[in-house]
Parts: C-alpha cells; sequence; structure tokens
C-alpha cells in the first residue's frame, strides 16, 4: 500500500472518477471548483473522456490544481465481476482507484456503478482484517447531530458475520467521527422484541453480544434512524438502501407541497434532513478512502461528495480505521 | 369452512382480538363506536379481558350490536410457533381467528403480534393454493390514488417463490381493488437495472417475466413507493417493513416541524400521505378476513383498520381472492 501520508504532503490529492453518474458530467467541474474554494491545498486528479475535458475547460476551475487524465471506457452498470477486473483497466473509474492504491491519490470518488467500485476497491486496494467491506453514511438524527448508517448498498446480501464486521467497522469510524469511547451499535430490525425479524439478525445479535469490547444496544426499527437513539446502525446493504430511499421519497413530497418552499423560507425547513447533506459515502473496509456519490446526486449533493473525499483524505481515514481496528482487539 | 355470505346475513360481525397492541385497549372501544356509526348493519364480537369489558361499559358504545366474550390468556410478542398453537388457546387472539373459522364472524382485526397472527390464521384457516399468505396494504400513492404493497412483515425471509406468490396474491386483489384488469406488478429493489439486488429479486423476477397471465413491469427503487408507478409493489416482509417505518420517521419529522401544523392547516397538507390511513394490513392468503392494525396504531389509525375489517366482511374479500386466483390459471 503506497497511501500517502497527509501531513508529510503539501497537497490532498483527490482522484475523480468523471464517467459516472446518470446525469453525466455536468456537475464535477462544479465541485472540483467547490473544493478549490474551500480547500487551497486541494488539487484534483480527474479521469475521464475528452468531452469531459472539454466540458472542464469552458468551467471556472483552477488548472494549477486540476490535472486531467484522458479514459477510454466506462465501466456498465450492469457488468459483470470478472469482466470490471479484466475488461475496463482502461476506464476511469479503474484509473481512479487505481491511483489510491498506487499513492497518486490520497482518495477517490465515484458516481459510477456500486457493484464495479467496491469489486475494483477489494481488488486494488485490498481489505482490513477480511472484513466485508461496506458503504456508510452519516444519518442526520436531528439538527446538528449524525449517526453512521451501513451497509447502504455494497452488499445485496448479508450473513451474520457480514453484520458483525458492519458493527467493528462501525464502530471504528464512530469514534473517528464523534470521538466517542463506547458508540453504541444497534442492527435494523422489523422490531425491537428479541425473537423479531430473520435468522440473520437473530444470529448477528447473538454473536455482538457476546463480543468484548463493543458497546451493542439491540435491534432498532427503521422510523428511529433519524432519531440519534444509536451512534451506527447496521443493516444489510438491501435494506439499508431501502430506509434511506424511501425516506427520500416521502422527503421529497413534502419539499414539493404547494407552497412550503415560502414557509421553509420563512419558518425554517428541518435542514438537518436534506438527502443531498448525506451524499458521499465512505466504503469502509478496504485500505484506501474511496467514497461513493449517489447515481443521481445533483450537483451540490456531488460537492458534499467531493468534500467527503477532501477530508478523508485530509485525515488519512483508512489508516487511522485500521489502528481503530487494531484496538478493537 | 364456515365463511358467512356477506349478502345472506342482515349484520356484518368483526371479531375483535381485544389484547393486543402496545397501547393497551383503549382504543377498541372508540373504534367499535365509530364503526357501528359508520355502518348500521356492524356487529363485533369482542374477545377480551375482564377489564376491557370494564372499558368498554364505559363507553357510548351500542350493546344491541356488540357482544363480549371474556378471555383469559394473552399471548406474548415473542411466543414460539407451537406454543401459540398449543398453549394459547383460551387467547383473544386465538378465539377471534376461530370465529372467523367457524362463521361467527365475517372478519377478524387484531393488534397483537404478527407472528402468531399469522401462525394462528394459517392453521385455522388454511391458505389458498398453499401460496404464502402476506399482509398486504394499500399505499398512498398521490392524492386519491393507491398502490397495494406486500408483505409487509408476516415473512422476515422470503424465497423467490415466495414473491412470486405475492405476485399472484397482490394482482388478485389489485383486480378486487382497483378494478384494473391488469395491474401493474413490480418489485421492490436496491435499483432498476437488470442485475442489481439479492438473487431472490433477480429469480423471483425471471420467473415473473415468464409467466402468464401476470402484467410485471420489472423493478422499482423505494424512493418511487409513493409515486403509483407500480399497482402492486412486491417485496419480503423485511424489507417491506423497513420501507414503510422508514417512511413514517419522515413523516413524523416533518409533521412536527415548528410552526408546520399551522401552515398546514391553511396550506392542506400531503393528507394522502398520513402513515395512519393506510394502518389494517389484510393478511392476503388465508381463507378468511384477517386484519393487522400496527401494534402502536393510535385511535384513528385502529378505528380505520376497524373500517378495513368491516368492508373485507361486506365484500366477502377472502372468497372473492380464491376466484380471481383461480382466474390466473
Amino acid at each position: 500500500m503506497g497511501l500517502l501520508k497527509t501531513t508529510d504532503s503539501k497537497e490532498v490529492i483527490v482522484a475523480v472518477d468523471g464517467s459516472g453518474g446518470d446525469r453525466g458530467m455536468v456537475h464535477i467541474a462544479g465541485a472540483v471548483n467547490f473544493a478549490q474554494t474551500m480547500y487551497p491545498n486541494f488539487k484534483a486528479l480527474v479521469f475521464g473522456s475528452a468531452l469531459l475535458h472539454d466540458e472542464l475547460k469552458r468551467s471556472r476551475i483552477d488548472w494549477n490544481r486540476c490535472e486531467f487524465v484522458e479514459t477510454y471506457q466506462v465501466i456498465p452498470q450492469d457488468s459483470q465481476v470478472s469482466d470490471v477486473l479484466e475488461r475496463y483497466t482502461r476506464s476511469s473509474m479503474y484509473q481512479a482507484v487505481l491511483a489510491v492504491q498506487e499513492g497518486r491519490a490520497h482518495s477517490m470518488v465515484s458516481a459510477g456503478g456500486t457493484g464495479p467500485l467496491v469489486v475494483l476497491s477489494r481488488h486494488l486496494l485490498s481489505t482490513m482484517e477480511n472484513l466485508r467491506p461496506a458503504l456508510c453514511a452519516r444519518m442526520p438524527a436531528g439538527p446538528g447531530r449524525y449517526s453512521l448508517m451501513l451497509d447502504l448498498g455494497a452488499n445485496a446480501q448479508c450473513s451474520a458475520q457480514d453484520l458483525c464486521d458492519f458493527a467493528r467497522l462501525g464502530d471504528a469510524a464512530a469514534r473517528l467521527y464523534f470521538g466517542l469511547e463506547a458508540p453504541r451499535l444497534a442492527i435494523l430490525n422489523v422490531g425491537t422484541e428479541e425473537l423479531k425479524g430473520s435468522h440473520v439478525v437473530q444470529e448477528a445479535k447473538a454473536r455482538l453480544e457476546a463480543s468484548k469490547g463493543l458497546n451493542f444496544t439491540g435491534f432498532i426499527e427503521a422510523d428511529r434512524i433519524f432519531c440519534g437513539d444509536a451512534d451506527v446502525i447496521i443493516t444489510d446493504g438491501f435494506s439499508g438502501n431501502i430506509a434511506l430511499k424511501s425516506a427520500e421519497g416521502v422527503y421529497r413530497i413534502f419539499s414539493n407541497a404547494p407552497g412550503i418552499k415560502r414557509f421553509f423560507a420563512k419558518m425554517g425547513k428541518p435542514d438537518w434532513l436534506l438527502p443531498w447533506q448525506y451524499n458521499g459515502s465512505l466504503l469502509l473496509g478496504v485500505k484506501g478512502n474511496v467514497i461513493k456519490s449517489h447515481g443521481n446526486a445533483g450537483k451540490e449533493a456531488f460537492a458534499v461528495a467531493m468534500v467527503e473525499a477532501v477530508k478523508a483524505a485530509q485525515s488519512d481515514l483508512a489508516a487511522a480505521m485500521q489502528d481503530n481496528l487494531a484496538l478493537q482487539k
């Protein structure tokens, strides 16, 4: 692993996968510009097509702090695992992850397909302690408060052991993010009673109760996700994704109610719940800082993901995660 | 099966499990009273403790249209399947389902544990065509519009075949509810692309695409649940429950934003999204009309579940379901 130490470096370099995202490339210039303004020591290393290069050239970004590398492939969303590793080495996503692996960038951000990104990251960066990597986001839990939630879509099917892996990753991350001594960990379930839910969550609960060094508090229901009842919410990637998107659907309906924009302009919206602010999931458990943006992220959302990538680079999150995981034993 | 034909009967009799619900028995009198006011031919057959009897006696219900049967057991939420069938025959839930089985009631409603209710209903009423029963609710899909969604918690773990069973049940129910010739069926997934999601949803999709007589349209994402993109949304009980509760959590946060009650009083709330209005899930696939209310249903929500029970009784929903399922072949 050739991860640079941020503290030894004058620059924070973020590799940007310029191919992904349902909305194409239009937000990349804006996000690079935003990060350049916010962070004087930020530099972008953008991988993408000649078209993206043209788009960037028309923007106001500072070329002293942006390097562009033309790539010639885009990984289709529905690619097979073997294809991603063998056939798409010239893609922007592959090249951006490779830049992290080779130490040419401190972190990478992508709005491309989750499946390919996870496969490439596991393969090129390798995993921490053989734990199963998971996508983790900071969920709003009241004004100025947050919980971590994982997995949000890296693994569509999870075993009890996977959930226990996520508990360790979430615990290590919550210590870093929130400075907590013993983050409260809870498993997302359809009820809080002992016998509720699938065999998977039942078994994961039993194992976590038996494990030392983790502050496991039991089950949590989905209507309490945004209430701060737990510091880390553990779930399989399927349920996690569905919980998040369902919440976003309702948020959107409320936000579009007639007259509500004027109301919120006056009264103060529950802004802490804004879906785009928790864009930029961290792929925890791989030896490198990989940030996943929603495929359909808007301008603000992609900029938030870029900021997450800068922050992960500044703090060398992956290295700190490894230190914390080692302390759990 | 001794299901009464509603058309032959002067009365619509709803058996009420008077034990269940996190909030106890306080809402039962109100719901009985409400249904008596709404439906002149409605009669309640309430099973419960002497305490509930006292509570009812203090209320304004019409005793000419309410019969009370004292029961002496309450099924704990975390009971084992075998216990429910063998040890709790004197419970209010058992007796209420038995009343449907024996034709003494046209439907039953319970706010008790989902697990026990499903076990008892399958055992006492038996299943339709060996399909796996599922909890189904009408989800708001815009003002005055609805979709059906199932399973909402009867089955924590589901196979591809289970999802195909739910598709048949949902199709039959949507024909009845919405008068549609070919209801659009979709499977809830983490993406709409071909290769997204678990093996279970992948295989269910392949089977439903190959099946004749069902209008299967593919995958649907959770942020589109409330948008009317499908007439029937098919999911496992774990994900379905989590999607619903996550939505309710966000709804509650918005509804409690400072000043919003006054705003909505003026501007008209997106009332069609009110969580309590879709209380009262139907347990589809058992040979009898079984309605499940949320355990923590409020007064309005439990009354809505009671109304669902009256409607299911009036239309003899279970019998109509069987006719529709037979037509699918």
